[in-house]
């Protein structure tokens, strides 16, 4: 206390001078950052992706250098580390919408709502919104269909996650600047006795709607607000899985580059980057998969930090997740102390576009099972790396036992299986968890699970993302640091 | 740029007046910790606490008390967290003892060894080592025996862990002022024909070796330096799990009141408290078992915090964990997007001590089996709230199947299966795990996993403790705020 009374009286005797020294130290964003309004934010959430999918990804990175440990990702450099509780309204393993809901306008919500109180009924404002109205240029880009839980929460309100048109239709109403991701999940909807498609009633609002590569990377800034659907996407009108992409696919780098492009002007602008696959990647349990999602959206987080680093006193960047999904273990009951995630590198394609194998069989095969099964095994050695002496991942009787029989089932019986999520085929599925095994990691879940999330973050009072936080603080952090929330 | 030297310019100018204003900052722990040396030190391991394990005891409080969420713990409510990587020198997933030396030394080690380099040939000297060297008071407290990996990489160098003689020789070696565990694991042996007993070697270093009730409540600082052995030890030397316990026996957190209580001195002490049956509940899967050694430790914790309170400027709590157990999942593959976290409290006594139900059918079994397994079935209600139409906990026909084949297996069979760490029963095993899995969780590893592990903390130089670290920071970090290392 007297220290503190001291220096009040210094305060006061040396009057003007001492005004000129506060005034030096809020300039400081170390000292006094919430004072300071960040001109430039960047959200990137990784759907799905819990800290165990970014210690896997590290993990991976490190085996394939040869060194035992972790190689640090762009993002897991960032100064700043929170935890985040996820949980919603009504139910402790969130959805993505609820989650969602919660990462964009600071409310928790119930299970499949979309920017909406829990019963439904009165819309939350997202920070998005929220950005657009103070002047600021808004972007939202996603890996997945555009209509999806994760970029809807940031424009618009209903009631539940599977009214895709209703989603898309509030997509031009937000007038947000950028828009980026694979395409619409439901585009048409006779409304009234009138024929509606989204894109026509984007384009009716104003936006410039990009499908193709060249028009891609023909769009500059000064040519109004845009929204570029993917000229490629698979399942669900989402990107193909990164391990799957051609050469000349458009990524979410891509993506994330054009936004930071579209977006920079002098006032300002928020930017939520989604990496959507990661969390699909998880529901189908397959790591070689995710780990490419992963190393996907860490690239499009280097895109942030190549702008963070030309504005470092203005730019903040804050990644992290909805939820976790899988269950994911960087162990396994039978491998027990010991893992190879370098095994991972064999696996040439996503385990949905390894069903195209199964298909293949389907179509060619002969009544000699035996035979076929052992072509089989040849295949999934050249495709997944499994059966390999070399790789000594040879497989025991026991899961020969089991891939056989699912083998049978699945090329030889009329009826087949399949779920949601990039259509788990459960023999490719089974021969891809022996491979998990085999790596050293384990799932307990094709759903989510509700443990805390990662936050990693840099920038100017990126500060209030450390520490253990709940979902809603995010946004309401980055409003008070834009100086657009109380 | 033109600020600075602004300030710098006024800096000169005012000359003395500055001056004070820099002592008054200086002084404030929040602007340059790292300059102030911390005088009283705790550094609490919870042995196996992965990020997971935090949560589900978090979960498990929340849902007792009828919410949906978390219910912070006494430590979540640190200011600062951060995240560890735990790998060894030559595996992945690490051990106690590897991650232990880690965590006490700062040096990577290889499996297995205490407080030695990877080839196991040279000492490192640990943080409490350095701490009585420069004059603080040094406790070691842990729940199991006091030779176990995590305590006796403060005081031990062997090559292995489990020379447990040779540990146990080194203890009063260490001339650390308090010690208290269970007990010792090898406490004899013949060395060059002389009967040695390592009770009597403390003794004859001039340690007070306590073991009862009493005698520990009359343990009083000035009485020198201390070895508390519990009066009541059960498997492999440690104190029984919390759930386990008589209301008269010594917790880890009279164990840590006690330990603040003999080492308060005006040149500080640092503290190693170790929550060391978190990791057993986590091998054996036995969630229920688990959330209270948790909850145990954060009692303990709360005695350190009550110390923080009435210095505040000089003490650092650390609470972090040498690695996760377990590969535990908040989440579940059958119960998907549902949780009953809550269902874990009807389980009365850890997993362990309910093979005694086992033993005891064994015993009195009649050659009615159908009789026996559903006497068994009652019990299982009564004790873990199995099969209970009240709980919703009944059981399907493909559980009833696997319980009862398990059932015959255990009473009936000659042999039975029993592992490590706790003794494993596949049927009590057995129906833990379906009773964990109708509370909505799983676990993919009875072993470690390589997991980042959270660090909470709290006090002077606590955020140096934040962020993304190694393992091997930590003692680094707190021998700096000591002042003891460069």
């Amino acid at each position: 206390m007297k220290s503190s009374l001291y220096f009040l009286r210094i305060a006061f005797i040396t009057g003007i001078l001492f005004h000129s020294l506060i005034n030096v130290q809020a300039q400081d964003p170390a000292v006094k950052p919430e004072q300071k309004h960040v001109k430039y934010v960047f959200l990137f959430i990784g759907d799905g992706m819990g800290l165990a999918q970014v210690n896997l990804t590290e993990g991976y990175q490190a085996a394939l250098e040869g060194k035992i440990g972790f190689e640090h990702l762009n993002f897991t450099k960032f100064p700043q580390v929170g935890l985040a509780s996820t949980y919603a309204n009504n139910k402790l393993i969130t959805c993505s919408a609820a989650a969602g809901t919660a990462l964009a306008t600071g409310y928790k919500t119930n299970i499949g709502r979309i920017g909406m109180d829990p019963a439904g009924e009165a819309p939350y404002e997202s920070i998005a919104t929220k950005a657009k109205k103070a002047g600021f240029k808004v972007g939202i880009v996603t890996s997945v269909s555009i209509d999806h839980a994760t970029p809807a929460v940031f424009y618009a309100h209903q009631p539940h996650r599977d009214m895709f048109f209703d989603i898309g239709r509030e997509l031009p109403k937000s007038n947000f600047d950028f828009f980026a991701g694979g395409g619409f999940l439901d585009p048409d909807s006779v409304i009234n006795g009138v024929n509606l498609n989204l894109v026509q009633l984007a384009k009716d609002s104003g936006y410039q709607v990009v499908n193709s590569r060249a028009a891609f990377e023909k769009l500059m800034p000064g040519s109004g607000k845009a929204l570029v659907l993917s000229p490629h996407v698979v399942t669900e009108a989402s990107l193909p899985f990164y391990i799957d992409m051609n050469p000349d696919d458009i990524t979410l780098s891509d993506y994330t580059a054009k936004a930071i492009q579209m977006l920079d002007n002098d006032k300002g602008f928020f930017v939520m980057v989604e990496g959507g696959k990661i969390d699909w990647a998880g529901h189908i349990n397959d790591a070689a998969t995710l780990v490419q999602e992963v190393k996907a959206f860490d690239e499009a987080i280097a895109r942030a930090i190549e702008f963070y680093q030309k504005h470092p006193d203005e730019t903040l960047i804050i990644v992290t997740a909805d939820h976790e999904t899988g269950g994911l273990a960087l162990g396994n009951r039978e491998t027990k102390y010991e893992s190879n995630l370098e095994l991972l590198k064999y696996q040439k394609s996503s385990e949905e576009a390894m069903i195209a194998i199964v298909d293949d069989f389907r179509a060619k095969k002969t009544a000699d099972t035996i035979a076929e099964f052992n072509r089989m095994l040849k295949a999934l050695e050249n495709d997944l790396g499994l059966n390999s002496r070399l790789h000594e991942t040879l497989l025991d009787s026991a899961e020969l036992i089991t891939l056989k029989r699912l083998f049978i089932k699945s090329v030889y019986s009329i009826n087949t299986e399949r779920g949601i999520y990039g259509n788990n085929e459960p023999f490719i599925s089974e021969a891809v968890t022996i491979m998990n095994k085999k790596a050293g990691i384990s799932w307990g879940s094709s759903a989510h699970t509700a443990i805390n999330v990662p936050v990693y973050s840099i920038g100017p009072g990126s500060e209030s993302f450390s520490g253990y936080i709940d979902n809603t603080d995010i946004p309401k952090n980055i409003g008070k640091l834009m100086g657009i929330q109380e």
